[in-house]
């Protein structure tokens, strides 16, 4: 009866690959979900990790009939549950919390997991899956900010892709099959330069939060938006690729690129430099992290004709102490990214609470990582601690300021 | 005694590639020598085609005792024989013309043919050394312009690797890495657009041959300095595009990049766009033929640091109608790609020698290409016998003008 009922996949009814994706009711999510619909025969998401917004997630539990979602708290999952009972609709398992978002990336069914919760919730469910040989799709940046060596590592002894969705390293992971790792010589990061790109540094001491929430490309969230004004993402996103392409700092440089056309480039031993480019939608890593190493063909078209001017220049570290410090920290080694990230977290509150000065930002961060000890953790758990330790330490600096 | 005497390769003495090069005292052989040079323990030239220049012929023969040498006459090789026993040296077969040539391209110890010779006389080397089995280096437009068909069939039937050494094709060729054949949607050829970029379309009629010679960024013969200033050199790198790639002519743009810091650019079927960008030194795109598929460590560096601005801008076929002249002529098939190039050549000599004005170029070779019988030769004499046939008729075409 099995081989009766089983797959019958042929080249006519090609494999439909069965994904998970924790953080559907966020950007990243629902982008993945419009792939799904324009894909259908390639993608279907069977487990679904939702955040608060019970209305979306109800949404998606019934366009999609996953085998499993979970949704942040146990409340949240009773009203779900309550809710699809009163519409007739069954077979969906709803679980909560932490442990639901790891049955969600750990669903024995699941081929890939979409990694889009932000924080460190993402960080243990993503861990389970690279643990349970799911390959990966990464958007969330804890787990090789705080957690690069430990997911890495898991990730080389299971044989697990991790694949970047974030649009600087997925033009890095598409330009370096121009190559091996061996002939890398160094990668550049495109940063859009923030909104402060053209202030002159005397005028930094003056920056409000209502001028560094304006972000002039994308539409983010509070914390991002700041991070980008310090450039304290493209930080994290050094330390990232650090992690993610096996390269010292050193060899992640960043060069300012206003029109964030050009997403990133690898420079080869030899001389060569392959740049990628295309429209500035998230869809499109996505589709290219689902689809790997095939790329299917899609709407998201760069036209070409219409690129008039691309700008490039070096990032100004005396403006941008965040990126030094990112640097320093990549040198450093895991718990100094800890701190860092942690430490960021916490001073952006405190600016825009504020209760910090702008630079007050990197000068807390700064601290923090001074009084953070070398000793680097070996789970994540130890990961998880040594996170509240720099957040505790950076409130006390903040304090004392 | 063979297998004592014989190779001993390891990995501490890596294989020295034996190659001959068609074309060793112009500017691509000499480049491909200094690569020789810089890479001793890789790449050792056994074979040599010389032009007309005696003194540097018998300087290379001097410095790398290939074991043969050609030269384009029999009086030339007469005076080198001479030369070579008067100094002493010995060992070394010289010989003359296109048998010569072809001579070296088979050399039964040769593994790569750099084919950089102009003109017919090269097309007939590297067709041999295509149907010897040796990996190409290409560098000589007709091989691909007039007898695209004949070389691309005979280098599949062989099982031959054809590299571009052409910076353009060198670099889709680089970018195309990104994703399968399959997967490319359309390739971006950049092109400087020549001295008369900027020039208004009502002053083409009055360009002289003196304002026509000056490039801005080349150092080149007259003939491609004056392709270059209607942009029919782009319009051949099309069709050479075309054959190489597999690809219809619709599918291969071009894109005027007046920096000339990108080199070409492949847009596959998700959106994403790779682009190929590197210091204008041909010495990169041969050491990345002769390498394939690796990327030895080279010091032509490009320093992204100092990029500051890249424009991109579509041609005006207006302008330049030789570019359009190339795209029907690629649509229409082999015979009329011949005709194009031996058209063009004749009425470039003849506006060199102020015969015709500049846009009489265009206007002889549209004609010819209406005068040009459709069918297409099938063997390189026959592409050799319709070439002078449509040189003949571009000479009656400017008689008659």
């Amino acid at each position: 009866m099995a081989s009766y009922t089983g797959c019958t996949c042929d080249k006519a009814t090609p494999h439909v690959k069965k994904i998970a994706i924790l953080g559907s009711t966020g950007s990243i999510g629902t982008s993945t979900l419009s792939i799904c619909e324009q894909f259908p025969l390639r993608y279907t998401p069977i487990a679904l990790a939702a955040g608060s917004n019970i209305e979306v997630a109800f949404a998606q539990a019934k366009q999609w009939r996953p085998k499993l979602i979970s949704i942040a708290t146990e409340p949240l999952a009773d009203a779900l549950k309550l809710r699809l009972r009163t519409e007739g609709i069954t077979g969906i398992e709803v679980l909560s919390g932490i442990p639901g978002t790891i049955a969600v990336a750990t669903h024995p069914e699941v081929e890939f997991v979409v990694s889009a919760i932000v924080g460190v919730a993402g960080l243990e469910a993503t861990y389970a899956a690279v643990q349970a040989g799911k390959t990966i799709g990464l958007a969330n940046k804890e787990c090789l900010v705080a957690a690069g060596d430990l997911i890495i590592s898991a990730a080389r002894a299971k044989n697990v892709a991790l694949l970047p969705i974030d649009s600087e390293h997925n033009a890095v992971h598409q330009a370096m099959r121009g190559g091996t790792p061996a002939e890398v010589k160094q990668i550049w990061l495109t940063a859009s330069g923030g909104p402060f790109r053209n202030t002159p540094l005397e005028q930094f001491q003056h920056i409000t939060p209502h001028q560094a929430l304006k972000h002039p490309t994308w539409v983010m969230g509070q914390r991002i938006t700041i991070d980008s004004a310090t450039m304290m993402n493209k930080g994290f996103e050094v330390i990232e690729a650090c992690r993610l392409f096996d390269l010292p700092a050193a060899k992640v440089r960043v060069t300012v690129h206003p029109q964030s056309t050009v997403h990133s480039l690898v420079e080869f031993i030899d001389g060569s430099i392959l740049a990628q480019i295309s429209v500035t939608d998230m869809r499109l890593p996505i589709l290219y992290a689902l689809a790997y190493p095939e790329r299917p063909a899609s709407n998201l078209t760069f036209d070409l004709a219409q690129l008039s001017q691309l700008d490039f220049s070096q990032p100004d570290l005396a403006k941008f102490p965040c990126l030094r410090l990112a640097y320093e920290a990549a040198d450093a080694g895991p718990s100094a990214c800890i701190a860092l990230n942690a430490a960021d977290e916490i001073a952006v509150a405190a600016f825009l609470a504020g209760h910090i000065p702008f630079l007050g930002i990197p000068r807390t961060i700064e601290r923090v990582l001074e009084l953070t000890p070398a000793a680097n953790p070996t789970s994540i758990q130890g990961v998880l601690a040594a996170d509240q330790a720099a957040r505790t330490c950076a409130r006390e600096v903040i304090a004392r300021a």
